[in-house]
């Protein structure tokens, strides 16, 4: 009986899964899931994780901030407020996005509980099961298991160092309306992408918009990493360019604090209402506390220069994994080198399974995250995702080469070099 | 055309409408909330938010609480935390809700970005669209507004001055499953319900979890109001006495305040894991920051002395409007008497419909929210609700003696008086 098979394998009650919606079968845990468990381990470097290292932040500024917010103005910052967000902090994000190229109207700014919840919003009002999204390849995880939440296929398009191919997007529009499928929208991080850690070019972006435009596909642009290049500012957003046909989504996670949960999608002024009421229906209204926190931080505070202080801190990290990398990797691996962000890309001949070798990994005293957490498809296999982002220059370089014999080990038993 | 049409109607782009997904078509905006707007002039008296009055709130300790937090525990505060929800706050929302009669473990509970957004994640996990949902009669107007973004067939249960009817909830199953519909959960707010300021009996909930449980639904015990009792302790909740059939969703948005944005729900055992899943995918993790600040204030804080003076200050507000409207509401109108809470519905003769009235009381410098809000199926349309949480006593006899003249003069007009 089916009942009974159901009740071995999951451990809930009889018949409890019919119970569900039908998009419950895909709340599953992610593989990576407990991989972080493990790799939280104090004994362990962990490579894995893509937490903002917050040692530079001004700690003692901001709390005398939110003291400041509350006594001044706590009926307010501790009432419910708007459900698109409070209007003096969405015009200060125009201000943030102008910093690349963008002139935006606060009244098209949807302010969210991160990035994360903008992309629950936009999977709720265009994906119906079955639809097709674009990705690239490999692409954000938290952004796939929204997809795949909503049901939707995707489909990743193909990559090299100067981001997504277009060659590889109209190839992929056309095969995909070939097979009769229904293509709702463009996902990609064109700075210092996560987890591939490549640019887009300029020259890609203008080609990208004007694919997409003429084939009535929209374009959501995430951009977390943009206002943490290294040598150089990033290109202009894909948003400057393009303000009816992108959905540009950002978030203060990695320029201010990831703990105050406060992100934002720019819309196109005719999805306005329906990010409104989807996102009230969400969760009422995001928090006026923490938004007025960072309003007040961004009125009071040098916050262009602390964000050159946080982009500082991950240049020496980055710089110190791709010296070990050079060090203690051997021939055979390649990997992305990152002109901003937190991510490195690595590439192993395909006979090395990262997942297979994440135990050994984990006895060598040093995590990562396998390349398929980051494929909607199983793809990935013999890459990995190597974050730079929290651990010191010392603990990367730890980690680094602990890795790098693991690999070695590995390639050697077998007969890689 | 049709696209033309569209584009006339809404002023989207041609076939713009098209391009999302079929649940979007419910993404409208309530009739409520071009009233809110106009109910927030400082020259109308409002009875229509239910904003917490948070004058009684101890700001500068609250302050203080933050800056602490801040200093001390920073790094932890502005991080990304559990998907779940702080592991400390959980155990001590356990401690909260004992005061219900609640055991419970703090593995079962998950923090969310206030009640609504457990809403949501609850509709996700259960909703298909057109699955019936059944509520009380009237219910709020933010659950009706989730369960209709998720397609569901709402169906209402008569309640009277004790709560929901079980008789009527037996009937309401029968004829539903007659019609061949899947019923998936029971909705209701036991104590001092939103809109209409009842009680649920004890004897009574225990029968209504009875039939709940023998009918394999789900119960949603929704409680923003139980420690808000005026007179003496509410019942026990209803998740005291079931522990496998009942979703319990608790928030501190009236218990402390909203604008920190935390709520909870804590489920049986077997939906833990979808439901943790289910919020990772649509906001990653409620905030550490304001989720610490709620810890900080639980451990160091008279929590409990500032949650009876909340209520006393609420009394005194139901007093003023429960002696105003037997002073100055025309005869034919009747009332509930609340013993907690924050609102008091108001029941007119059917000749009288609340939304056409609106103008008339506005003009008369007072605003309500007409009952049709609060019915999925346009009933509702001789009632209204009042709330006397936010405005002063001064204020809430000045609004109801306003509102009283408004009706008397329309009755007056219609011969009813």
């Amino acid at each position: 009986m089916s009942g009974d098979i159901t009740r071995i394998h999951t451990g809930v009650p009889q018949h409890l899964d019919e119970r569900f919606a039908h998009r419950a079968a895909m709340m599953k845990p992610s593989e990576i899931r407990s991989l972080f468990a493990v790799a939280s381990r104090p004994d362990i470097v962990s490579l894995a994780g893509g937490m903002p290292n917050l040692t530079a932040f001004p700690m003692e500024m901001m709390a005398g901030v939110v003291e400041k917010l509350l006594l001044e103005n706590g009926q307010e910052a501790l009432q419910y407020g708007s459900g698109q967000g409070h209007p003096k902090l969405r015009t200060q994000i125009c201000d943030v996005m102008a910093l690349e190229g963008i002139h935006a109207h606060p009244d098209d700014v949807i302010v969210t509980t991160g990035s994360q919840q903008a992309l629950d919003l936009i999977s709720r009002i265009f994906i119906d099961p079955g639809d097709v999204v674009l990705v690239e390849a490999p692409s954000y995880v938290g952004a796939l298991g929204t997809f795949h939440q909503y049901e939707a296929q995707v489909v990743h398009v193909a990559m090299d160092n100067d981001g997504l191919i277009p060659q590889a997007l109209r190839e992929a529009i056309t095969s995909t309306r070939a097979a009769g499928r229904k293509i709702k929208f463009l996902y990609l991080i064109p700075n210092y992408q996560n987890p591939a850690g490549v640019l887009l070019t300029a020259e890609r972006r203008t080609e990208i918009l004007e694919i997409c435009r003429s084939e009535a596909i929209f374009v959501i642009e995430d951009n977390p990493y943009g206002l943490l290049g290294f040598e150089r500012p990033s290109p202009n957003a894909m948003r400057a360019e393009d303000s009816e046909n992108v959905i540009y989504l950002g978030t203060f996670s990695k320029t201010i604090a990831p703990g105050l949960r406060v992100g934002w999608a720019l819309v196109p002024q005719s999805l306005k209402e329906k990010m409104v009421i989807a996102s009230e229906s969400s969760i009422l209204c995001p928090s006026n506390f923490t938004q007025l926190a960072i309003s007040s931080y961004l009125s009071d505070q040098p916050w262009r220069d602390q964000i050159a202080s946080f982009a500082q801190l991950y240049k020496v990290r980055r710089d110190a994994m791709l010296e070990s990398l050079e060090k203690y990797f051997p021939k055979g691996a390649t990997w992305t080198k990152p002109e901003g962000g937190f991510y490195v890309w690595v590439t192993l001949p395909p006979e090395i399974d990262t997942k297979a070798l994440m135990p050994k990994a984990i006895v060598g005293k040093v995590a990562y995250v396998p390349g398929t957490a980051f494929y909607a498809d199983g793809f990935g296999s013999w890459s990995m995702r190597l974050s730079y982002c929290y651990p010191s220059p010392e603990k990367i370089r730890e980690g680094v080469k602990a890795l790098g014999g693991v690999l070695a080990t590995e390639m050697q038993l077998r007969g890689l070099n």
